[in-house]
């Protein structure tokens, strides 16, 4: 994943930009980047590894060795961002965030062509804003560029370039997967992936961008060069796992989206008769809370954090390489408050269940804290299809699902034909799933979101968002 | 403020105290330090100043600096520490935690000694530890001097110290108002401030010590040099403000008891019969969101998180010099979720009001976001007497306190003869501070837990807990 | 100017090459990079920003990121190298010293063509050797690309690449203007600018390239790919001021050439009748000092040390940025030693006299210490071109030469139609030159070696020479 | 070793007393300090470890975390320095130079007393300043304390203090070892171990201190707290060895005191009727350059540089940690010009010959080379006796001084009663030593510079030089 934060202003805004892009620090953990452009120093650009320190540590210094009108800062769970390029477009610094599915294919076409060639090269592979760039620079606007790029790409690519005329042209991914929101403020406007940033920095957000949307920005006024498409695909799991709590996309806040989902959960569980005694209701820790809370609320069951991260100075795994250190210190993130968990029937929600494997071990540990029962809920439907637009479940195959797995257990090859059913708590095959999963990871209870549920959560035209990995509709 | 933890083992041990002592970094924001012993290289030791970097990004190189089979660690908000010393008692490294409210004094005693002076200066002054050391030198063991220092001292002084045979003396303070405890793996003991600290890092708990208690540990056991006293004054806000939640002091663990304390607060507002409509009852966060929890447990009221920290970086005010900057930057942390405050009838539960300078400011950032009223409650009664014993509100004078600042307000000095009236929330005199206080601070009502109340939250004998900020008991 | 070391070998070998390319520091200021490659993790590349801290202190942990059986490492006065490329030609590490005068037409010709950009930009600016590579790769293999490279270019440039599969490609520029050393150990093959790198290494030196000449090495041997041209215009400066002392280049060495030269100076000064009194010889440091040592030598006047720089740490300019400052901090490094001034009559031989900017604060340095009179001695014939092929002196116009600004002053643009008379010291032209500059810049007397002296002191053929700064010659 | 350099001034003065402190390099290598004083901040201090980067780049940010109208700086070769202290003397600054042998002894004495102690452990030892410090703040007033101290100890120490008023306190060991000089400006006053670096920074010289002379420094002038003692024991090896060329010690230059001593040695070779073919005469760099300077000129032998130090970035052995690996890199530091050594007779002169190990290695270095003859000539006469004042031969036994060793292979202990003989190169015992070590290190001759030599170079009063290491006189 990624995010990107950028203002074209008529002050000195290179501060403002330091925060905006670390406020998208949740999204990536490799490299954070900045490029600024100054009337009398041009473009200017500066990248750090944020692996070992976190993005503000990195960049603290900036501040004595760039300065900017413009701006734009990103975040990056891949490579080395922004780039600064020439060509027939100009000068000008690029970010991009999405996922390109089809590299190998791309980067073969342009080496083909006489004089091709890429050099920004990380541990052996194309960078790929430098992928994006090379297919983009093959036009002669910006606006045919970044179309033609997006068209060849197979995955999703929104993009924020900063030319060294101090404007902004930011473009949102073709199906509009992620967000991208306008600010304005007296000075100028800003551009970001997460609408709080904007807002937190003093930006009224004027609009969000629709999907394939491309817009030129001044201090003095947004020009669209691309009209917005007319069809949509929003990434639901904004809202269900990784959108920042206090954002809103399409003007539906997370927060509160993750309340409405937790509402529903609870009325559903009491539509099915479920009465088992709970002490407590508790989220999975981060994006698992609020949807507890919702839970909780509706549900009049007590809520309690049975178990706490140690946040202070955990914000991310430092320093330690080895899988077996870094699972150490996953593990020692998560303290235990044994009064809340001795001898108590627990009911957690969790975001998703993706693999199952991290969320065994957590109701381990809280077995071995002493918990009488642990009940679980999944804040979204079976998971039945890997993402293939933004690949952020990282799953190399759809066999590594849980669903899928338990499903291929049950009744083999031949339960694929059934997706829709597994789907379903009400059907047969949906509480076989559900029963064997809650074996498999010693739940004493499972149940998952229904789709109607999430899309009612949300809120939105169901069209509009891609539900892709629970009912495989593209 | 500050905290100390240590090991004495029969294995390396020095990743462990670097766990154990990075769960400390709650309690002091200012210096780092490790000390370790190994059997070949002696005693070791390490400091760094972690006011732009947290403790394990600057301490993630010492396991190619230093190695040890005990080691001990601190986090401190004021000096250097540990110091490696050398006197009549040997070689060792000691670490402090607490205040020296008569150092001036002492240290005049000190230098008019022959030959009597001091080293370790920062800024200008005296190292604390290094008073602590140079007053316990003058006895000629470990048990003695450190008694005698403690004497002298005017304040709380708990104390671990790493001998030059890899042994450690722990020694709580002499009233034991900070917690020290014990913990036992199969290759040795640990000693920590946080319970689970010990915990976490596969320590089982011994047991605690008890006030003025002080031991010889060695990998083989633990031996008591001096036994506990019979007073006892443990700090009552370990529990209510800055305690860790995972962590139990005197076997009552601090999340619960928070809980406890919410649900006692709401019994409160209900005998009272408070019945504004409320849409979400929320915590000021970090501590005061356990109150909060508990709070709307019991009354039925749904529990929301209107305002979310930015955690991924932001653990602490990094970078910035100016009061200016770092003002800004405290701001930028808290972040709105506009939906649930925009035309809401909010309560909050704060864990304490002492100036009330950055809770006006809160509500007043809740109203800007559209609040429609926000009440407001203390998780403990009105502080009306300045900390004398830690330190920690940093209270220069008690008519910074916004209770006194208020009753002064009210009837002059004469308010000052009537404490307790103004404590009890059901006199006069009470009704009209809370009254005063909201008015001031534009709080739609106002309410403190009462003394009974957050006594009974904690459980523990009324005797063995310092009480002194709400009722001036010493 | 800048440097390049390479090994291929059969052995880890980045050690060899990091101490390999720290030997070229005295060549560049601004940037260091090693590219390594090793079988398991293929290409790997670092680069540093060496102005603020000296290539060894930068790179003293690469050994912990990087490793390699083969490796490639520069030091640069102009763009961060070695660049890391993948085009037809496959993946592989470059870099290359010289200069490309016509970068501006080259870059827009690759701009003009469909889909041409460049991407690793510093300071707005395209990065030469990125320049060198994106013409190279329009050809299908190295060595075509390299010599099409070559012939585009107006300048120098010599290549080192590291393919990855460990091989090496080695160019030198195609007049021969720069050094290219090749050396053999018993594990594999090096390639060095500085000659004295490869033997100092253990490697025993082959040969050297000849103009033009392409090899391709493996740790088994050394493949010609385009045989050395007929031509050669080796500088002859690298022997007169810039080249290692302990290097030789076609078989000459520059220490040996330098007390040569002095000595014929020696020579010409007594054929003249310079018969003053002179108490030391001495040089300016650093490369004025080997010719000051022949013409003591020579003439048995007393060579003396009159000031010493003060190398314990003043290695370069680090830290302050501005003129001011670092005009401050080059004179800071020049200590005088009193008792060899005051009241002593001095002769002085600089490397050369370009400006004469440096020269006349170094005397009038001298004088205000105390000196009875200078005298000058320049070891190479007057400059009276700007070089155009490597651009070292720097000199944006030929009017910024002294000799030139006063040929201006002694008889206006006609003088330039004597170039030949006032570069020869026995004409009248030549020895009212030499008067001018002498009282231009105080010196008690002035000479320049002669072009035959110079000639003869490297003692290669003249028309294996670059002499194009003192005679024009192309 | 160490050097140190202060100023008080009327005006910021950091800047200058860090230029100063760098200047004093070359005698240390361990740690480097400054502290400063400003009226407005009071005493600050700082410490680095410049084992690994020079003074300058460790201390190129103190502009932003110090500033000072006095402060005073050091390079220690042992322990951390300048050390901030408080006793009755008040806040201070203090750095001290020369060595302490019974501070064990010292040590315990304080430890004996009631609360003594000391707490500025550097690897388990007590830091020899601190203890220094220790013994004068048992006085009342620093010059008591000072002279008190200086009695107490075997050894020299010279000693440097701020007062946290700005003024400084200067003293020089009591028998005038090592050199303080103190210069004056407009604005102030400096004291300096090497006087260039008073000069350079624009402060004439004053004086320099007599031995044991303890002086009180304000803006305004100097006040003298302890006139000098009658007796002067100054280091002979500050001129032959370890002093800066540049400065004058006892109103003596280094540098020209070298070209003496090595014309005295060239005429006691025509003395001696050597008349062995010599194609270079040369010096051991850095120290044996200026000695071999002085015997090329007056012998009319030529000079010529058969191997250079490769200095642009090997000033120091950064990096590596073992013996191994900093051997290595002390070989690699020299040079060879093979057209210099190969098949020439070479005569070489050294600062002395301690060991020879360094120099046996050198030599065999020059004969691989292909070097048909080096003779060697050592500086100064043979040194039979540790340095117990300096400790700077760093011998921890007479027995490993080679002219030691070599007298008792020729005839056992008895030879130790006729060291006069054998320093005497012109008896029977002075022959057969300077043949037998000639036969050991491979030299093709051997003398050394006699005593009386050495003398005359210095041209000071024989009794005011230390002459220990040769004579044995005290």
């Amino acid at each position: 994943m990624g995010g990107f934060f950028g203002i074209t202003s008529r002050k000195d805004c290179l501060m403002d930009v330091f925060f905006g892009t670390d406020y998208h620090s949740h999204l990536g953990t490799r490299r954070g980047g900045l490029a600024a452009y100054d009337p009398e120093f041009g473009l200017q650009r500066k990248i750090h590894n944020i692996e070992n320190s976190p993005f503000r540590t990195k960049f603290e210094h900036v501040f004595q060795e760039m300065r900017g009108t413009s701006a734009i800062g990103c975040i990056s769970d891949t490579d080395p961002q922004p780039l600064l390029a020439l060509s027939r477009l100009g000068n000008y610094a690029i970010c991009t965030i999405g996922v390109i599915n089809n590299s190998q294919t791309l980067i073969e076409k342009c080496l083909n062509k006489k004089g091709g060639y890429f050099d920004s090269m990380t541990g052996g592979r194309v960078n790929s804003t430098q992928l994006f760039s090379a297919i983009m620079n093959q036009k002669t606007d910006f606006a045919d560029g970044i179309r033609f790029a997006q068209e060849q790409i197979e995955g999703t690519a929104s993009v924020l370039i900063l030319k060294d005329d101090g404007s902004l042209i930011a473009a949102r991914d073709r199906m509009g997967r992620l967000p991208v929101c306008l600010g304005r403020s007296e000075d100028g406007y800003a551009v970001s992936f997460e609408s709080f940033a904007c807002q937190k920095l003093g930006f009224e957000i004027v609009r969000e961008l629709g999907p394939g949307e491309i817009v030129h920005i001044t201090p003095d006024g947004i020009i669209q060069l691309v009209p917005p498409g007319s069809e949509k695909r929003i990434c639901s799991f904004l809202w269900s796992y990784y959108g920042y709590p206090t954002s809103s996309y399409e003007g539906v806040n997370v927060e509160a989206m993750r309340y409405r989902n937790g509402e529903i959960m609870a009325d559903q569980d009491a539509r099915n008769g479920f009465s088992e005694p709970i002490d407590y209701v508790g989220g999975v820790p981060d994006s698992g809370t609020p949807h507890a809370i919702g839970y909780a609320n509706r549900s009049g069951r007590k809520f309690a954090r049975a178990f706490i991260k140690y946040t202070p100075t955990w914000a991310r795994s430092f320093m330690l390489q080895t899988q077996t250190d870094r699972d150490r210190i996953a593990k020692m993130k998560q303290i235990p408050v044994h009064e809340l968990i001795q001898g108590k029937n627990l009911l957690f929600v969790d975001d998703s269940i993706v693999r199952g494997t991290q969320l065994k071990e957590t109701v381990e540990f809280l077995y071995e804290n002493g918990a009488k029962t642990v009940h679980m809920r999944s804040a979204c439907p079976p998971i039945l299809f890997g993402c293939k637009y933004l690949n952020f479940s990282r799953a190399t195959s759809d066999m590594e699902l849980i669903a899928r797995r338990v499903i291929q257990d049950l009744e083999g090859e031949e339960g694929f034909n059934h997706l829709d059913e597994y789907s379903d708590g009400t059907s047969i095959r949906g509480k076989n799933l559900r029963r064997a999963i809650a074996e498999k990871l010693h739940f004493a209870s499972l149940d998952f979101q229904s789709l109607d549920g999430v899309i009612q959560a949300i809120g939105l035209d169901p069209c509009d968002l891609c539900t892709y990995c629970w009912n495989g509709k593209e």
